[in-house]
């Protein structure tokens, strides 16, 4: 199954695509979807869109998976990336993909074993998880996190009924 | 020209379409776009894109606004609404609408004359300025209020550049 980790954000969205077969996983691909801070909002929006658009029908997934979000010290930066995670939401939904959300400690967790790992532990991880992955940055690595996450979490879930 | 205003949430999204020609407006229409609390987020963000995308095509409305947001007491309802937002203001920038935004206290200003008005003043107010208009809903009614704030700031901006 191919799966396809997201990491939304205004500035950069990280993706991060997987095959799993049961506890096998194996890197297809990541990257950061960038829009430009000098756009308006809803250009930059449709600018994600677009993008994340693109890459759904380049590679086509089976699953999907996002970090959950949570309004933070600064609730500016929090309304901006609820608004790309909203936009990230619908495009995966019209793609009729279901998208499993994590907490981002729940991901911390399952690919590093503690939930307050930070993000040079998360990138090393995945780079351990997949090898050979080149990864493209912070949010990729994350994205991929969320792709683990989601591929363990589903290969539990068939233990849990077979 | 016809302007939508949009009043953005994801339960209910309020829309009000106005004809302003100078400081004459005229009510066009208005309504809420529902979307299930049954259904997943993603789900829900799909048909609120497409019913707006209906609307955009029905009407073609030339210039579009949309209430800003803020952090309030309750940051999961927060989170929902600026996740219903961002679908909305992608969706208006794919129809190549410039989407005016403007803080519901000026919003409130603009129609009532004081920022702290009530949803109820704000209503009785927009039935004044727009005889005739049967509305929806309280959503709907700030929706309006949304355009006839973004119709006179046009035709002040106009006086302002004359």
């Amino acid at each position: 199954m191919i799966i396809l980790g997201l990491d939304p954000s205004l500035s950069s969205t990280g993706w991060g695509l997987i095959r799993a077969e049961g506890n096998r996983l194996a890197h297809l691909g990541n990257g950061q979807l960038k829009t430009a801070p000098s756009e308006p909002l809803p250009t930059r929006l449709s600018h994600l869109a677009t993008q994340l658009e693109t890459l759904l029908a380049d590679h086509a997934p089976e699953a999907a998976a996002a970090e959950e979000i949570f309004v933070n010290k600064n609730p500016q930066s929090t309304l901006k990336l609820a608004q790309a995670r909203g936009v990230v939401l619908m495009v995966a939904a019209r793609a009729a993909l279901h998208v499993g959300e994590y907490a981002p400690t729940l991901v911390k967790k399952a690919v590093v074993g503690t939930g307050t790992a930070s993000k040079d532990q998360v990138h090393a991880m995945v780079s351990r998880l997949l090898p050979g992955a080149k990864i493209a940055g912070p949010d990729a690595a994350d994205a991929l996190a969320v792709a683990i996450t989601h591929a363990h979490h589903l290969a539990s879930g068939r233990r849990g009924v077979a």
